[in-house]
């Protein structure tokens, strides 16, 4: 069975709308700031959130409001977090009620985001300005809109769609995320909104979620930073009319296999995206002890910030890599690593047997200046294997960071 | 009883001898690139040792040849690691063996280092040219020369000398150091070597040594990564002529508060000197569940990209502090939080009950433009407490390791 990418993102499933436009919560005019998806039918709902002690309010809402497994609508600003503040949770909630009173639906199908500056309070009348004005703009072509209405420093809009068949159906998939700072593997690192019209019933939906976040988005890292505010969703109509899937059968691995596709596409979009990066690395390892050993070892490579700088000034540092892989908490033997930097411009083996090896420098600047660099990495302990994707450490990481409030 | 900080380095106590010069590991000339230490008598000795599962081979062989407890002189070069290549063990044992026959001493009482570049072979041609000189160059005031050869990419030479009174005797102390990238919090996170003239058993030194260690050396953080080769040793000759420190009593308690001045002193001292820093950076936490807790979370916060790209940009960004602190992965209540930044030019609060602050941005600018800056925060968890030392995160950090090899 073969998936098919299309065209189009969050609209493209039977049922979808969305919108996005600048409400105001932004100072700037040309840049949207707040986005709306909308079903026509109640959905079913799953969500990942970030695992940091201290999260958004609208994580408390969100999480609330789809305990029921069933969310309608997504609301979602820019510019303003709506975290750590006296009042978060109260503004979550009414984004959450103004939303369902515009929409005509119920405030408990409601999935409320806000990502942005920390710390500050959200100022309301932008965004019931903008909740009111949405619902008029909602369409199917509005996918786009609302996926540039949710960034922040991204400078890539970020949408898929694909189309597959389930239970003799033809079922979609679409999505768009936010990215850039703030991104470290350790679940829903970043904001996600996946609509499908696939039938499933929550605990399926939720199940094939956790399933591919493991090797997808909780893969990359950007800058070792776990957001306040992260989330990954899923809302699925229906509507497709194939058999609600409601066992691990066929059915249900085909959607694992859809959302996979769909996560991988958006883990690499969001480490190539990272804040200032020039450089998209995936880490390839095989040979560790096991999977979670492997993807503990690939994680702590990608996320070092001495491979980062070494990766953005295309040079081939093998000893970076072997430092990030030993302090990375897992046992295994140094002696048995072997190294790799690959690249559309070629391949290049700069360590074996746990030893730097002499190679062509101009080779593998060569390699190493193209965009997307694989580090490539064989153990001697087992059958583990991992991928992770993170990007190089730039002037312009800093220089974003340095003065992101002002 | 007072500690008294006087002139000198490794050269202050009774019995030490210590040269730098330059021998050609590194192209440049005028920069010395090996270092010598050898004391008049053999030492106690004690060492702690990284904790990266990659170490280099000179680690390997001072490992063995001081577990006996007993050094009498420091071999270290800079400019190549001596780690993750063919041969490393054979040369660093080479190293140890030369320095023995030039000094005229054991083989087994050979601290060995190496300090730089990994994964390339090392040349031993220079090194056994400055192994023959250096004995000649041996002086009591040569430790500044030898503060000097060990430096890579540090801007500071650091050394530091103390008196102290213990048993009724003056007792000195002396330390140089090294620091720069590759710096963080996991077990002797550089290279440091520490001399007295106490007398004190093997087992009360390494006692001393490894109780100071957590909280000073091991609470720096520069970028995250923890070298392949980084140790802190101490050599103590006796010549004090204290009566031998064998139990945990007063005297045994004065070795302690003298390693911790020390240690303070280079935790700092390392941390303000990070790769391209322009600040140093503190964070005193109070009010944690207790002292580890404090320390994982005051640690988190020193080590986050994005609090450290905010200090270098002045930004009184709380959310990036109460964000680290939240992801550290120690359970606490956020809204029992509140963040101060402080420096020379004064105190301003910006967080309360884990809400952000309104607060004069003018005066904050201010506050953060001092070259020393202490985030301090208080929780209300218990009486847990830590004091963590890290710094900015700049342009000149990615440019010394974007290309760090050539």
């Amino acid at each position: 069975m073969s998936i098919k990418r299309i065209d189009g993102g969050v609209c493209a499933p039977k049922g979808f709308k969305a919108a996005g436009m600048h409400c105001g919560v932004r100072k700037n005019h040309s840049k949207k700031d707040i986005a709306m998806i909308f079903c026509d039918v109640p959905c079913t709902a799953a969500a990942v959130y970030t695992q940091n002690k201290v999260y958004g309010a609208p994580i408390t809402v969100t999480r609330k409001n789809i305990s029921d497994g069933r969310a309608q609508a997504v609301i979602c600003n820019s510019g303003n977090a709506n975290t750590a503040n006296l009042d978060g949770v109260e503004k979550a909630q009414m984004m959450s009620d103004l939303t369902a009173k515009a929409l005509g639906i119920k405030s408990e199908d409601i999935i409320v985001a806000s990502t942005g500056v920390i710390g500050q309070s959200l100022d309301m009348e932008p965004i019931a300005y903008g909740i009111s004005e949405l619902p008029k703009l909602l369409s199917v072509d509005g996918g786009n809109d609302a996926a540039q209405a949710i960034m922040t420093t991204d400078t890539k809009v970020k949408e898929i769609a694909i189309e597959t068949e389930i239970g003799g159906k033809k079922v979609r998939f679409g999505a768009i995320s936010k990215g850039s700072g703030m991104i470290h593997p350790n679940m829903a690192t970043m904001l996600s909104f996946i609509t499908s019209d696939v039938a499933i019933s929550h605990e399926m939906l939720q199940k094939a979620l956790r399933e591919i976040i493991k090797d997808t988005y909780n893969m990359i890292s950007v800058d070792g930073d776990t957001s306040t505010n992260d989330m990954v969703s899923v809302m699925a109509s229906g509507l497709a009319e194939n058999d609600e899937i409601t066992t691990e059968g066929e059915d249900y691995k085909k959607v694992v296999a859809a959302l996979m596709e769909i996560g991988l596409y958006m883990a690499k979009m969001i480490a190539g995206d990272g804040e200032g990066a020039t450089r998209l690395l995936e880490c390839r390892l095989t040979g560790a002890k096991d999977i979670p050993s492997a993807k503990v070892i690939a994680k702590s490579v990608i996320a070092s910030s001495l491979v980062k700088a070494a990766m953005f000034g295309a040079d081939a540092n093998c000893g970076r890599v072997l430092c990030a892989m030993g302090y990375s908490g897992e046992d295994f033997d140094p002696s048995g690593v072997a190294v790799w930097f690959e690249s559309a411009a070629g391949s290049i083996k700069v360590c074996e047997q746990g030893c730097g090896l002499k190679f062509d420098e101009e080779f593998a600047k060569k390699v190493l200046l193209e965009k997307e660099i694989v580090i490539k990495i064989e153990m001697a302990e087992g059958s583990g294997f991992a991928t992770a994707w993170g990007c190089d450490l730039t002037y312009d990481y800093v220089k974003i960071n340095g003065d992101y409030r002002t």
